[in-house]
């Protein structure tokens, strides 16, 4: 007989009223209540405001997530990448939008297809050459290839300057039969994590300016923005104040992470968002006096924004570190402190997103109860 | 008809003699050639000095690679978790060394499942009290559990220390019948990535001094270590000179990666091992001067060992830094340098453990040929 191997080794505990003593970890858990009153927060601010939501999945690149985000009113749903769009197609999601320019050949053979399938799916370009290449993918489709054009806000990653050459791409797509004109988006992600909240908004503000401007121009032309996307979890009750974005594409909202949670909330439209992913570990050494170790380190955390905060089951002033590939470590504050093996941490994720992409599942808690296991449907699929 | 979703967007350019220009990027690349001649090399360095290859798959996470490692002679493989000894023993690989000791209650009823079906696994304990678990776990098995003593050599992250309480250790496990003491494990994970070599080889000779006392007072009770394991990539060639071990753990050898190829070898015992790991990304975007993006962000490459060095399709003096979750970014050393959408760039991985683990597949070329997509077996299984 083969040895079985389940999709989890916590598969066997779904529905269990105790398991969370019995998870096997690290574990990434999602905590319902928690995440659930995130998404109707996020649902109702933008609601009050009459501004649409296109949350972005690449923080949860999960269909079950991406599921209740649109049954709570959002009007799609935002991708980074061909891949995670092919996953979360292909798993029922849709409308649509890739927020990244596809501009390689082999991967505009692959939008060609999964334009044929989704007729509503939208994409963003930023140049002229690129644009071109959308409307060749596009070209043999029985629908035009809905097009935003992404402008460079100040980030400098993606998007062209909201300037003249932006004014002439958008002639270029509006004149091309297989593309569709829908408008803009501006994202800028250099200012979702300036702490300071004074200074996040008049950087933030001041950096749409020319945004609206270019959309102006472009009425004045008789063409609508249709769309206007943008925005994100460090700026959104900022963004709204500008009367520009017709859509949010907030993301870490739903988990908020300690990168985040660093970031000071402003006076108005303040969104009370809670930590609901964490990483639970366990000790499995303790030798050493001042130190335990645990079972989560460099493959179980995204490690670029530093090391993950410890919620919960360490004494007080404990730190945790990196230990090495597989183990992390907990430095204790006082000299008879200690943690024995088999103990367990509870850690909020330094960066949410990119932690997520190290897992298949979330564990869903409903207080000791795991509910659910949901699959990471596109973990790996940046190509 | 459903969407149709293939388990990596490259599996059709399978066998293709010019897969190479039309990956879907980013794409983690096994150069055929520069692998076989590092597993080549280990191997007939292994059997030159008389000791035995147990290479670790916390590296490669590969059932393909650990079998042709096997074919190559290695007497086994170890994985750092007891979840990629399941992935790994499902895929027909064994024996398996679990080189972290297991503690907690449901890794240890997992763990009882294994050993019931695969009579070859080694473990390891640091303690009574693990090894107490351990017995337990065995317990109801037709066969006594394998178990090495792990010692501490100076990293303080699993391991007693080689002192009497490690002697207390074996004589508690050779009296519990569930269990079968067959010897030592020692890793000096702080010593791997000193640059010096004379500096490496004084500071890890140094280490192997306790476990050399501690066998030779074990031996002196009539007790013989017959596995004694330990070493990798960056000592395998100093701890040999000790004559200590039985066997070599090596894992980055088969790849290689910026840290380790940074490491300065010795005089003696050489090993010439190539770097056949590689990431290729495309440029996305190319609208600011002096920078590119390309398509390979936090989510395709282990952060904590700095940026990727760019090995080629970048101009001369190029730097590579990360642009966020899905986009990396090249900087150019001069004004007039400059990359257009849709090049191509290959990177050398900073750390290539935890790089591999955020990649579902290698793509293992020959050439402009792509042999195969083998899968990362054990991706994710840290728990």
């Amino acid at each position: 007989m083969k040895f079985a191997l389940a999709p989890h080794p916590n598969a066997h505990l779904v529905g269990q009223a105790d398991a969370r003593a019995h998870l096997s970890t690290p574990a990434l858990v999602l905590e319902k209540a928690a995440f659930e009153a995130n998404v109707r927060a996020m649902a109702a601010f933008a609601a009050d405001r009459g501004v649409k939501l296109r949350p972005h999945a690449k923080t949860h690149k999960s269909a079950e997530i991406a599921r209740l985000q649109l049954g709570a009113g959002a009007i799609g749903i935002c991708v980074a990448k061909l891949g995670e769009a092919e996953a979360l197609h292909a798993a029922g999601i849709g409308p649509l939008l890739i927020t990244s320019p596809i501009v390689s050949r082999p991967q505009l053979d692959r939008l060609a297809r999964l334009h044929q399938d989704a007729s509503d799916l939208l994409v963003v370009a930023d140049s002229v050459d690129g644009a071109q290449g959308l409307a060749d993918a596009a070209a043999g489709a029985a629908h035009p290839l809905n097009v935003l054009i992404d402008l460079d806000i100040g980030l400098h990653r993606t998007g062209i300057a909201p300037g003249p050459a932006a004014l002439g791409l958008i002639t270029f797509v509006m004149r091309h039969p297989a593309l569709r004109f829908r408008g803009l988006q501006a994202y800028g992600g250099h200012l979702q994590h300036i702490n300071d909240f004074a200074e996040r908004r008049s950087k933030g503000l001041r950096a749409l300016e020319p945004v609206a401007a270019l959309r102006d121009q472009v009425a004045a032309k008789g063409i609508a923005c249709e769309i206007i996307s943008g925005s994100g979890t460090g700026t959104f009750a900022i963004d709204v104040e500008a009367q520009l974005f017709t859509e949010l594409q907030v993301g870490s909202y739903v988990f908020m992470d300690r990168e985040y949670n660093d970031v000071e909330t402003g006076p108005q439209n303040r969104v009370d968002l809670q930590t609901s992913l964490f990483v639970e570990t366990s000790v499995i050494s303790a030798n050493h006096p001042g130190i335990a170790t645990t079972d989560a380190g460099l493959k179980s955390f995204a490690t670029e924004a530093g090391p993950p905060p410890i919620h919960s089951g360490a004494p007080e002033g404990a730190k945790y570190f990196f230990f090495g590939d597989e183990q992390g470590g907990v430095l204790f504050a006082q000299p008879e402190h200690a943690l024995k093996p088999g103990s367990r941490l509870r850690c909020v994720t330094p960066h949410c997103d990119p932690t997520v992409n190290l897992y298949s599942h979330y564990h869903v808690m409903d207080g000791d109860r795991l509910v659910s296991l949901w699959p990471v449907d596109a973990r790996g699929r940046s190509a």
